[in-house]
């Protein structure tokens, strides 16, 4: 069974540059992958970290600036060209299918399968995709222009049956489905056999929160209390704050801080301006903050 | 004073991979840049080579197929975001504007610079452009959509004026602009010098052709008479013929055949389909009809 990876395709701001393309990152997991965010370039970082795009269905866009999105006609047309046929979703506010369709409509047009638009509201947490494998719910950001982030929460998962056990008390196969649903087994002699002797716990199921573009913004904390990893942006050093407030970014002290109050198990800062030669700088604000902080990188893969 | 320069940003066709970026060149002039199409990840390879985009004022777009021009929005932006503010023309079909504008208005509201679509028709050779330095006409080629190529030709140039014999004869400054014109020259006394005294002839004058995407077709051979450099595309070789028959796209033999009777000084093979693991198969197969010819490849820049 596939664990819960991370891909960061891109990290940077605004601007690609020689050292950072622009924001789009994939989680992995059990044989599906899940896009978030599609800016210009992401069809190329996709093929270098050689992904399989038949395993993604499913694009998550956080909001509608141009270096979080642009990547998504040339995507879906070289998708198209590669010879796709199964459905691809989009999860987007609802001006996204009204910006992006007479586009497709135009370069995509003979693309041999269909692209869906849901659409959901930026202004309040809600459940917009779940399967078998995972939820995925909004975290209303604050920024210029209506923005989320998105929680990604794996489902809880079965616990490990105890071979040697099953043989020894001679449970029939039909059974271990409800034993590993937490019944207890009766034997034929009619003694009770508790349900924890059959099994160890199932492992944690993994928590991991997007939150990007946006500004220092306490109401997400709760939403992401407690999680395995929180990807938060920081644009800016705390020397440029004034910039980050006015821009409605965050610096890497204040996503540390966001990190700490929401006790979560580790950040990664992502969403680099430019203007940093040299990230370690962020790094450092971070970890005097939040110790348990990495910087993203391109082609950086985290298994959680 | 600047020569006549091609930079090459990207040749592969329809699908960026990790040998081709997107099909984009800028010619470069007397100390302005020219963009003929723009795909996906130009302003990339725009920043990778190290050309100024302040000098860029004029982009040709040679039909609307994604891989020609999905990195406009991109790169209209980074410029708005890098604090431009002269006008960008871009020369395109009328349904260009239609296609991009509101795109445009939508990620690119708040650059400081306009953008001004100047639009032609795809289906007659026009003069689309001028000034002191070049003129640019079309070339309606032949393909699954509109598609023009772009004919670049350098004006005349001015005869070098011949410093010492300026002095001998005691011309008077204002007068060297009419010698340059071709004029003679009357000395005090009366006499009159002869014109070609005074200079020596003029460098002659570029003229470059564009023509990508097209399937071969004669028909551009009266306009690329004799000119310096062409252009053309190969996405396929010869024994994949019926597949460039199909889509509408040139083998590296019939390139070369176009070259051959248009009777160019050189051939420039690009838009390579990805299919091709070693390009030499479509050099050895231009070469053999027409042995002046080489491989565009990203970075390449060549002086004319």
């Amino acid at each position: 069974m596939e664990s819960f990876e991370l891909n960061i395709l891109g990290c940077g701001a605004a601007i690609p540059t020689t050292k950072h393309y622009l924001t789009s990152q994939i989680i992995s997991l059990k044989n599906k992958l899940y896009m978030i965010d599609c800016g210009e370039g992401t069809q190329l970082q996709f093929r270098k970290m050689k992904l399989n795009f038949r395993r993604l269905e499913h694009i998550f866009i956080s909001h509608l600036h141009g270096d979080h999105c642009l990547g998504l006609p040339g995507l879906i047309s070289t998708f198209g060209l590669l010879g796709r046929t199964s459905d691809l979703y989009i999860h987007a506010q609802s001006d996204a299918e009204k910006i992006f369709r007479p586009i497709l409509d135009h370069f995509c047009r003979e693309i041999p399968y269909k692209v869906i638009f849901n659409s959901f509201s930026p202004f309040k947490k809600e459940l917009i995709f779940e399967n078998r494998s995972l939820s995925v719910h909004t975290i209303p950001l604050k920024h210029r222009i209506p923005t989320v982030g998105f929680l990604f929460e794996e489902k809880a998962k079965s616990p490990h049956i105890i071979r040697e056990m099953i043989e020894f008390h001679q449970v029939p196969v039909k059974q271990i489905n409800r034993i590993k649903a937490g019944e207890d087994f009766i034997t034929e002699a009619g003694d009770l056999i508790p349900n924890k002797v059959f099994v160890r716990p199932a492992d944690p199921s993994v928590r991991y929160a997007y939150c990007s573009d946006t500004a220092y913004f306490e109401n997400i904390i709760p939403i992401i209390k407690d999680i395995d990893l929180l990807y938060h942006e920081s644009t800016f050093t705390d020397k440029d704050i004034k910039r980050a407030k006015e821009t409605f970014h965050s610096s890497a002290a204040q996503a540390a801080m966001i990190a700490k109050q929401a006790n979560v198990k580790k950040l990664v800062l992502g969403h680099f301006s430019a203007r940093y030669p040299d990230e370690s700088v962020l790094l450092e604000e971070a970890r005097t903050i939040f110790p348990d902080t990495i910087l993203a990188s391109e082609y950086l893969k985290l298994k959680i």
